[in-house]
């Protein structure tokens, strides 16, 4: 599993207030205590609404103070994307690039040089007209990147896909997780090469107690074929539950890298 | 899911100090709290050498001093489950038979009399080599069971199959549990009417913080058909994972279930 660690986020409120009083500790506390859980990835994202190359320079620049884990740089603007790649001590990943506008057309063209092959690239499944509905237009969405990753030569394994993982609580008729579900399997099926991924707590939004929530569809999703994850790795339940799942789906023989990890304290009693 | 609560079994140590003290207080107190946390049948199993009816008689007269949930009798000797049939004021859990011996051919002539019509049935798919080593040897003792259900007239929905889980940790070569969930998936195909159980918390024997291991059982058994399971009900944690997962299966229109057991306090913050 491939982790992408979320808490240095504009959007969640302390967050917003750190970035707001420029608390540099703040930040490098989270980096660090971040990035010694052992992720793959640092997710950076501002979410001001003025300044924000400045203010994700000033967060990067916080962050490889205190740690050499690679930097997600996170902004719904890819000529932000564009301009913090330099800022970055080394490669990646790129989050994110989607169907909306001309968002792939300006920044594939900068990922496919050669010296970026090293950057990984998060693909939300999203177009112009927002979320799609349904499993079918995520799935066009998803082909219409891969066509473009393709044309472009960006090799799959450096893409991985966020299906857009939506709230629960309004699902009806049966519905479940379901059709997040079956976009995840038919994107493994189709793509194996591709990482599936997603926001796990997105799944529990307005729900009570929604650790377990979040939990449960991380079980499923791995289940489905996710195998890179944005998500708090300081909830240490959620890292066991996930190192479990992975031995029981059999990638982990004789739970080595759950007994091990339990030892190194990823998660505990 | 039908729930079956295992704490009053006498192969658990504090429980078998109780029985050998003769502890009603010990009993009563779990029977009731069991009880309280919303399951469809308390497990009784006194797990004795000697004197196992007598002990049987005890136990369910201490249980159904304090509760009228149903009891699932367990034993691995059907003639004392048959004896304690009578001695319970309602229809249980009849727990267990296998392919074992003469097991069926002893329990089903008395479950399938009119007047135990409404009396579950338990079925345990191992057979005289003791637990089979692959799928396709479980699924064959299913189906002779199954076929001596129909031959002595019983319906499919009062039989709750326990595909027998066994422990992760010695798995290897990337089998993990999926011969066991196979195993589920295949019996929900074939017999969609019979209920798919089994001991969550046998999965994660010799791991360290089982809790998370069977949270994460609980949830991959639950989507290949699991509908029925024996547990710990006073683990929060595990009936919330629950939940969740039936609410993302499509079992629970806008999450009514999940938020309403939170609000009895089925699970916590």
């Amino acid at each position: 599993m491939i982790l992408i660690a979320e808490k240095l986020n504009g959007s969640i409120p302390s967050c917003a207030e750190a970035i707001k009083a420029k608390d540099e500790d703040y930040i490098k506390d989270l980096a660090k205590r971040q990035a010694d859980s052992g992720v793959d990835f640092i997710d950076c994202c501002a979410s001001v609404i003025e300044n924000e190359l400045e203010t994700m320079e000033w967060m990067i620049n916080a962050i490889q103070s205190v740690t050499d884990c690679p930097i997600s740089i996170d902004s719904p603007d890819v000529q932000v994307l564009i301009d913090s790649m330099p800022l970055c001590n080394k490669p990646g990943m790129f989050n994110s690039v989607s169907g909306e506008g001309n968002k792939i057309d300006t920044a594939f063209p900068v990922l496919a040089k050669p010296e970026n092959s090293k950057w990984h690239i998060m693909a939300l499944l999203c177009d112009d007209t927002g979320i799609p509905k349904t499993a079918e237009k995520r799935i066009e969405v998803f082909e219409t990147i891969m066509e473009k990753a393709a044309f472009y030569g960006i090799a799959e394994n450096r893409i991985h896909v966020d299906p857009a993982v939506e709230m629960l609580c309004t699902t009806d008729d049966g519905e479940g997780a379901f059709m997040i579900l079956d976009v995840m399997k038919h994107i493994k099926k189709a793509s194996p090469k591709v990482h599936i991924s997603g926001a796990i707590s997105n799944i529990s939004y307005n729900l009570p107690v929604r650790r377990l929530v979040n939990q449960a569809f991380a079980v499923l999703a791995i289940n489905a074929g996710m195998d890179s994850a944005v998500l708090d790795p300081l909830n240490k339940d959620l890292r066991g539950v996930i190192l479990a799942a992975e031995a029981m789906l059999g990638h982990d023989d004789f739970c080595a890298e759950y007994v091990s990890a339990y030892r190194e304290g990823i998660f505990e009693k």
